[in-house]
C-alpha cells in the first residue's frame, strides 16, 4: 500500500486527505502544485472544500490565497470556488467555476508572465507561503520526492513553504523517475549566474525534488487520475490557420533564415497547437526539437515518429490515449522528454539564447499588431497570459493565432483596438487566422495594418476594418498610430450591447 | 591632422563629408552610430540632406532607410527629416522636426525594444544594410576603432553592412580610450552561449570596435560637439517625485528586501531621473551601481562623490560642464565607467540576473497599471520605447515614473484606460507622480485601482477617476478589469476635441 513512501518518517506523517485539510486555516496562504491540468492534488483541495463549504454555510468565513503553478482541474480550483474558499488566486487558471467567479468580482486574481510567479515569491512580493500542498510521484529512502507529472513551481513552494503536505499518487506512473530535471542554481540578486543550459535536451540539476522532511506535516496517498481530457482532432480552421504557418515557416527556410530543423518550438495548447504540430508531423522535417511549457499528445507523437528529436517542458498532460502510447513505449520516450521547474521552462535568458519560435493562441489583435490575450471586451479574464508572454519577447519568431472569427462570427478577431494589450506591437511577429498570415517583421504601424486587414480579417469584417483605417489614417490625431477614439472599442461596445461586432444593417 | 587616423591605408581613405555623402544613393538602407545625442556622425549627414534637398526640389524622389541606436541630434534625424530624405526610421527618436514628420504620416517609423535592434538586424528583419556611418575617437596603427561617446549599435552596423563610412570625430576626448567594452560573443541561434557578466563592472569584451578595412568606403574627419545640452536642474515637482520613490526604497531597504547597497539602478533620462540621482545622493548611500543606458551629468555626480561605485551604459552624454568635469579627473571616472554595446546594455538575460533597479519615464498610466511611454492621445509619437521595456520586463523592481498631469493640468497622467500600451499590466510594479507612489506589487487589478487613484492622481482628476472606477465596478460586462468601454477613452477624445480632458463644468 505504501510502497511510494519509502521514506519511514515521512511514512510516519501519512494521515487521510480530510485530516491534511484541517491543517489549513482561513487567511493561509497555499501554494500548490499543478500546471495545464496535471500534477496537481487531488484529495486535500477537494477535502478542504468541504470543510471551507462547511464554515461559509455556517457564516465563518474561510477563504484562502492559492498560488499555482498554471492551471489545475475541476478538483482544485472548481471545488474552492465554488464553496467560495479563495481570496486570491494566481497565476494562469482556466476552470469554469473560478473564472465565473472572477468575472462577478469575488476574488481578486492576479494573472502574471509565468517566469515571474517563482521569483517574484522569493522576493516576497506575495508574502509568507504558508503551507504548500504538493504532488509527488515517489518518495525515496532518504526522502528525496520524485515529481509527478509536472514541475511547474514546485521547487519554489517546497523551499518558500512554512509547511508542507505531501500527496503521493499512486496513479502517477512509476516510469516518470528520471524524466525530471530540477535546476537547484537559482539564486536571488545580486548572486545570480548564468544558467548552464545551451540546448533544449541539457540536463542541468537532479531528478528529483528536495524537501526538508521536517517541514513536512502530513503524506496523503492517492490514487486519482490527472484532467487528462481526450484528445480533440484538429478542426478544419485550425488546419487551415496550421497551413498558413507552415507554409511560412518553409518559406524561411528556403529564405536560409532557419534551418532545415528549424528552432526549438514552443506550443501553446489546444486545437490550433495540435493542428500546426500534427502539420510539421506530415511535412518532412526530422530532428526537431522543443523547448516548450506543455507535451500534450500531439508532440507525443512528434516524438514516437521521431520528427521531434526531443522535448523540453515543465508539464506532462496526456489524454488516456497518450499516456498508454506513453507506458507502452516508455524507456523510449523517456530519453527524449525532459521536465523543468517553470521558471527555466520559461526563463527569458534561455527562450532568448535557445531562439525559441513562440507559437501561441490569442483572443483578439488589433490592426497594428497589438494582442489581447487574456480579456473578453477589455473586461472579463478568460484564462490569463500564461507563459506566451514570456516567450513572445524573447523568441526568435513570436506569432499569434486564432480563427478569425469567434461565436458564430459576432467577434471579429481582428479589431480596430485590442481591448486590453498583453503582447504590445513591440513584441507581436506574425499573426495568423485562417484567412492568411501577416508577417509584420520590419514593418511600420500603418504597414502593419495593411497586412493585417488584408491577410488576417475575415471578409465579414473586412470593409468595416478598412474603412476605419482609411478614415483615420485622414483624421487621427496623429498619424502614427491612426485612430479615432471615439470608435476605436465600438465594436467591443456593440457586442456586449447587441451580442455582435458586426454594423447594424443600414435600413 | 590626421593624428587620429594612424592606420595608413584608412588614412588614404580620407575623404570630405560632401564626396562621402555622394556615395550615398536614393533608397540605400543606412546604418548611423547615434545613442541619445552622443556619438551620431555629424559631417555626412547634414551633407546627405543638402544633397537629398536638392534633389527632392528638382524633382528627383531622393528618400533613404535609416537605422540608429537611438536618438541622435538635429545635425542627423533634424536634417534629414526636413529635406524629406527619410523613408525608415528605427529605433527611438526626438528630433521635433522628424517627430512631426512622422505624425503627418509621411514616413515609416519603427518603435521598438532597443534590445532588438541588433538581433533583428543580424535575423535579416530589415534586409540588407548598404552603408554604416559610424564616428570613432580614433582609429589605431591595426586599424581598430576606438569607439566614441555611445556605442549603440555600432558593432553590428559594422558587421553587418556592406560598406562603411568612418567619422573620425577629433572633438571626443582621446581619453574615452579604454572606457570600452565590446563583446564578440554574440551568435545566431542555435549557437548562442551565456553571456559570461555576473557584475556590472565585469569586462567581458575589448575596448576596440572591428572593421575590415576593404569595407571602409570613405574616412571624413570632423570636429564638431556632441548635443551635449545643458544639464538642468531638477524642478519641484521632480524632487517630489523622486521623494516619494527615495522613501520607498529606504522602506524596501528597512524591510530586508533591498541590500544598503541597492541593486543596479537603471535610470532613464531627463529631469526626474536626474531628481533621484540627486536625492539618492543626498541619502547617504554608498557602493550603489548602475547597469543603464546613459551616462548623463546627475549620474557622473554621484560616480564623482562616491556614491555611485561604478556605472555601465552604453551612452555617455555629459553637458559641456559635466564634460569639463570628467577631463578634469579623467582616471578616476574611467576607472568607474564601462561603454558596452546596447545588445548588451539592454540584454534580458542581463537585466535578470543583475536584477536591475528600473527607472523610467511614462506619457500615462491607466488606473490597472498599463502604461503608454509612447503614444499621446494613442496616435501621435512622442519620442519612443527605448528600453524601458527591457529594463521593466526583468527587472527586481519597475518603476514608471512622471507628474500626475501635463499641459498645465489639461492632460492627466493617470487615465481611466491608456490609449497605447507599451508596459502591460503584467510589467509595471511601481507608479509614481508627484502625489505619491503605488506599489502594485502582489495586487490584483482593482487592488491596483485603488492604490493608483488614491496615491498618483492629480486631485482635480481624482474624483472623475472614482466616479469611473465605482461604475466600472457595477456595471462592467466582466468584473475582473473593470472597464466602461464606451468612455474608456473619452479622456483622450475630449482632450482632442476641447484641449483638455477636464470633464466640461454641468450647468
Amino acid at each position: 500500500m505504501s510502497e511510494r513512501i519509502r521514506n519511514e518518517a515521512l511514512r510516519e506523517k501519512r494521515m487521510s486527505a480530510e485530516e491534511a485539510a484541517a491543517l489549513i486555516r482561513p487567511g493561509m496562504t497555499v501554494a500548490m502544485s499543478g500546471f495545464t491540468g496535471a500534477g496537481y492534488p487531488k484529495a486535500v483541495p477537494k477535502a478542504l472544500a468541504a470543510r471551507i463549504q462547511q464554515a461559509n454555510d455556517s457564516g465563518d468565513e474561510f477563504r484562502i490565497r492559492v498560488l499555482t503553478g498554471a492551471s489545475t482541474a475541476p478538483e482544485l480550483d472548481g471545488e474552492l470556488a465554488r464553496a467560495r474558499g479563495i481570496e486570491l488566486r494566481l497565476p494562469y487558471q482556466s476552470d469554469p467555476t473560478l473564472r465565473a467567479r472572477i468575472n462577478e468580482g469575488e476574488l481578486e486574481y492576479i494573472d502574471m508572465h509565468l517566469s515571474h510567479v517563482a521569483q517574484h515569491t522569493w522576493f516576497g512580493y506575495f508574502g509568507n507561503i504558508d503551507i504548500a500542498v504538493v504532488e509527488v510521484t515517489d518518495i525515496d529512502e532518504e526522502g528525496r520526492l520524485v515529481p509527478s507529472s509536472s514541475i511547474g513551481n514546485n521547487k519554489t513552494w517546497l523551499e518558500q513553504a512554512g509547511q508542507v503536505i505531501l500527496e503521493v499518487n499512486r496513479w502517477q506512473p512509476a516510469e516518470l523517475k528520471g524524466m525530471h530535471d530540477v535546476y537547484y542554481g537559482t539564486a536571488l540578486p545580486p548572486n545570480r549566474k548564468p544558467i548552464p543550459l545551451l540546448h533544449p535536451d541539457d540536463r542541468i540539476g537532479e531528478p528529483y525534488l528536495r524537501c526538508d522532511p521536517a517541514k513536512v506535516i502530513a503524506v496523503v496517498e492517492v490514487d486519482a487520475p490527472d484532467r487528462n481530457s481526450p484528445f480533440a482532432a484538429p478542426d478544419a480552421e485550425s488546419k487551415q490557420i496550421a497551413g498558413h504557418l507552415l507554409e511560412f515557416l518553409a518559406h524561411e527556410v528556403r529564405r536560409g533564415r532557419l534551418a532545415k530543423n528549424l528552432l526549438p518550438l514552443q506550443s501553446g495548447v489546444g486545437n490550433i497547437a495540435n493542428a500546426v504540430l500534427d502539420g510539421l508531423g506530415g511535412s518532412g522535417y526530422r530532428d526537431l526539437t522543443a523547448y516548450t511549457e506543455v507535451i500534450q499528445d500531439a508532440m507525443l507523437n512528434l516524438i514516437g515518429t521521431g520528427v521531434l528529436r526531443m522535448a523540453s517542458a515543465t508539464s506532462f498532460a496526456l489524454s488516456p490515449s497518450g499516456l498508454s502510447e506513453f507506458l507502452s513505449r516508455v524507456e523510449y520516450y523517456r530519453e527524449r522528454i525532459v521536465l523543468r521547474p517553470q521558471e527555466i521552462s520559461n526563463h527569458p535568458e534561455l527562450i532568448r539564447r535557445l531562439g525559441c519560435i513562440a507559437m501561441n493562441g490569442m483572443i483578439e489583435a488589433d490592426i497594428y499588431g497589438n494582442v489581447n490575450s487574456t480579456h473578453v471586451a477589455g473586461s472579463r479574464i478568460m484564462n490569463g497570459i500564461g507563459g506566451s508572454g514570456d516567450f513572445a519577447r524573447n523568441a526568435y519568431l513570436s506569432v499569434f493565432m486564432a480563427p478569425s472569427t469567434a461565436k458564430d462570427g459576432a467577434i471579429s478577431t481582428i479589431v480596430p483596438m485590442a481591448s486590453h494589450v498583453d503582447h504590445t506591437e513591440h513584441d507581436v511577429m506574425v499573426v495568423v487566422t485562417e484567412q492568411g498570415l501577416a508577417d509584420l517583421r520590419g514593418l511600420s504601424p500603418k504597414q502593419r495594418a495593411r497586412s493585417i486587414i488584408a491577410s488576417c480579417s475575415h471578409p465579414a469584417y473586412r470593409p468595416a476594418l478598412q474603412d476605419y483605417f482609411d478614415r483615420a489614417c485622414r483624421e487621427s490625431y496623429g498619424k502614427h498610430t491612426p485612430h479615432l477614439l471615439g470608435e476605436a472599442l465600438s465594436w467591443h461596445q456593440r457586442f456586449i450591447e447587441s451580442g455582435t461586432m458586426r454594423p447594424p444593417i443600414a435600413t
